[in-house]
């Protein structure tokens, strides 16, 4: 996932609805559930969701779709190759299962990640000659620093108000580090979307305000939450300056050094966007017994950073996806609507996929009975966040009862699209999911070298997939579609 | 540390005993404490260490040397200008705490890392000109690929066992891979050097016994806890093959490759062993007021690896030893005997620097009283691991009611010296002491590019300078000195 918000929680957003079964609904410090409501499902279709269930969690076929994603294929950036052999890799296995494949052009710009090092050359006590090696990456979009790289004094800014308190006179001609750290601790208390958010409008403005106030480079302390000299990289808006990310380490080493006095520091970061290039959504029908014109989308995005290999952001995304088709297959169900896989592409840079989509589906967009992703890595799944209705959400109660069962039954309403793919739908007014996972160590590894196939638990990738399948087949069979 | 067993248990070193106050002795799963013995120390000797046991565990003098080591200073490879640069600062530090500072010479052999990079380049269903890339880290005593690197099939070998099974057929030509995992639950257990133990037997002879069947370089897992893509580097004895370390995922990614078929990397590993350079132990006397001849050593090692700053192995442990003689100068006392301290240089590659000083001190090892260093981080110090004898741990018992106040009065006997460094005196048959810190999260940081100053707590360097004080001045200021 890119700049969303993953976790929101109702402290922040009082619109915000946690609706958790058993019933009776409770007033508890997570807020109101909502009115009881009679929602009913044929018992014909609880059954199913039962057996798909109890099919999911003993399945390894999401298991397999991400080790070879990940281990088989690599790092999927967009417009490489191996993204578009991961594209041909889901097409071909979505048409084994008996799915009608298309893949859908996206439009979109390769970024290639170059040189990236840094070393500090100036800073109190240091012996002459000496220098202090900088762990650090590219981010996204970076603007090139020239080959040979550039030096100049590192000023610190602890945030943007700083950066404008400091500013032009003391900014221009510098390398600026915002010195913002991602908060582990509330991360540890399960709020780590919101830690996420509000360091990481740093990663996506810093350049640009950075760049307006004359200043040469700029970086930020990377966020994530481990301390194992990790930097995590991630979209950055265009700016006119280059763009990285320090480890946490080798930002408080800056901002010590800087407190004695001046850091001068030896600057290359040579990535850069290269050429347009045609890539695309895997988009695949398993084509509904009544309503096939009706559409309930099942996704993750198939395109990864290219530090690691894609595991938890998101591999396990679209394997999930598949995984709801393999389980309809091979339960021999046929829902009414059409249940649609997408393997999104350009989640990470310029989110092409997902809008080139809307453009190409416009038509259509009123047949959209849901839209479902999994973007939020591949722990235990506490259930889902959803932008519906509390209409809708009452309708849901007998399939969180089934959920129940593995502690997935959680539906969290937000304002907001839970994910970034699911935006365009989501201002559709389509009824949108996101799978609800366990975040609290997502953000370690998040946009890491270290988001790689050991960090997926088998048994909860199992969960992640049957609460897709569940919640996927269940909207693309129950008799009504859900109310937007 | 470089090879030495780190935390030592007695299921398997049954002649390891460990006392612990308070009083009676008791026999536990963990073994039997020795015989009651009448200890008793001077009342003022007592109360000296308590003065310095409350000054100790409120001063910051040691975290502002480790940091200034770390951050101002950088990592200290022997032969390196930061490590000479290291070696001035600390004798002059030394100088101004009043003490007697010589600088006694060690040659030592540079060893420089060089290019380190690999990548897989065939294996089981990869897009024809993908790779994917190996995050790898050169061993101390290298021996070079060619610049352009080398390009061979990867064998795994699971065990020495596996390696002669596969025979000279199977390897000769080939890259090994030592896929032998650290045991983390062993480490989360306490268990951390037996652990270590285990696991770095392949860093120190995995090259010679791949070399020795013809294989052309060998990797090994990396020797660590923790699953950030974070290498792990450290000495592999001399061998006529590269030897390099992947990261425990790298490790998986080619073990699962591996058993789908044939997989071949490009390997350069470049770095190499330089010249030979004279470089220094820093040798501090405070001279003893009775016995200026008796010495007792308080220690650390100077020299760090590369790839971080050298903070918890061993920054942490010269800055402690440090802060023994600022306390007692602090506190205006003089012990009985001489207390030395020792930043020692080579620990981590040939050890040349405690062999130098058993050398050049040859003629008064008899009068070496004690030897204390840290050695194991500086996580929370639980007491010291000992090589002396029972009838000397019972002499010490005032001392650990001392420590007991923060929980650091565990003395573990063994029959190993409990650090390299003091390996020689230990031989001599001199009393010698190692912190023995909570070694848990130790091995997640050993050796690699995370070894900064922020893994350590203030408070626990705190616990740790005391811990060595109080051990050290009261070895020093005893009646008798410590029985052999």
């Amino acid at each position: 996932m890119r700049n969303v918000g993953l976790l929101i929680f109702l402290a922040l957003f009082p619109g915000l609805v946690f609706a958790q079964k058993p019933n009776p609904p409770v007033t508890s410090d997570y807020g109101v559930a909502p009115p009881a409501a009679v929602a009913s499902l044929p018992p014909v279709l609880i059954q199913q969701l039962t057996a798909i269930r109890d099919a999911g969690l003993t399945d390894d076929y999401a298991y397999r779709q991400v080790a070879h994603l990940t281990e088989n294929i690599g790092p999927r950036p967009v417009g490489s190759r191996q993204a578009q052999t991961a594209v041909e890799y889901v097409a071909a296995e979505l048409r084994k299962l008996g799915l009608e494949v298309r893949l859908e052009p996206v439009e979109g710009r390769r970024w290639i990640r170059g040189a990236e090092t840094a070393e500090l050359v100036e800073y109190p006590g240091h012996a002459p000659g000496t220098t202090q090696k900088i762990v650090l990456t590219a981010l996204g979009g970076n603007h090139p620093t020239p080959p040979q790289g550039i030096t100049a004094e590192v000023v610190v800014a602890n945030s943007f108000a700083d950066l404008d308190r400091l500013g032009k006179e003391r900014i221009a001609g510098k390398i600026v580090l915002f010195n913002v750290a991602f908060d582990k601790q509330k991360a540890a208390r399960g709020f780590a979307g919101e830690a996420y958010d509000e360091a990481v409008t740093y990663r996506s403005l810093g350049a640009q305000k950075a760049a307006a106030l004359g200043a040469v480079a700029s970086l930020i302390r990377s966020v994530g939450g481990a301390d194992y000299r990790l930097p995590h990289t991630g979209s950055s808006r265009a700016a006119e300056i280059p763009a990285g990310a320090v480890t946490s380490e080798d930002a408080d080493l800056i901002a010590h050094l800087s407190a004695q006095g001046t850091v001068g520091m030896h600057l290359v970061l040579a990535s850069q966007t290269a050429e347009e290039v045609t890539t695309y959504n895997v988009v695949a029908d398993l084509k509904g017994s009544e309503h096939p014109e009706q559409i309930v989308i099942v996704s993750g995005h198939l395109d990864s950073w290219d530090l690691g290999t894609g595991a938890i952001d998101d591999g396990a995304g679209v394997a999930v996806a598949m995984e709801t088709a393999k389980l309809v297959q091979q339960l021999h169900l046929r829902p009414a609507r059409t249940l649609r896989v997408i393997a999104w592409m350009d989640e990470e840079n310029l989110g092409r996929g997902h809008a080139d989509y809307a453009r190409a589906h416009a038509a259509e967009i009123g047949n959209h009975v849901a839209g479902l992703e999994s973007d939020l890595g591949a722990a235990h799944p506490m259930g889902f966040r959803a932008k519906i209705t509390s209409q809708a959400l009452a309708r849901l109660r007998p399939v969180q009862e089934v959920l129940g069962a593995f502690g997935a039954n959680l539906i969290a309403l937000s304002d907001d699209s839970p994910e970034a793919d699911l935006e365009p739908l989501a201002k559709q007014g389509v009824p949108v999911f996101g799978l609800l996972q366990d975040g609290r160590t997502y953000f370690n590894y998040h946009h890491t070298a270290a988001d790689t196939l050991d960090k997926i638990v088998p048994r909860e990738l199992q969960e992640n997939a049957t609460a897709m399948a569940v919640m996927g087949y269940a909207l693309a069979a129950m008799p009504q579609p859900l109310p937007r």
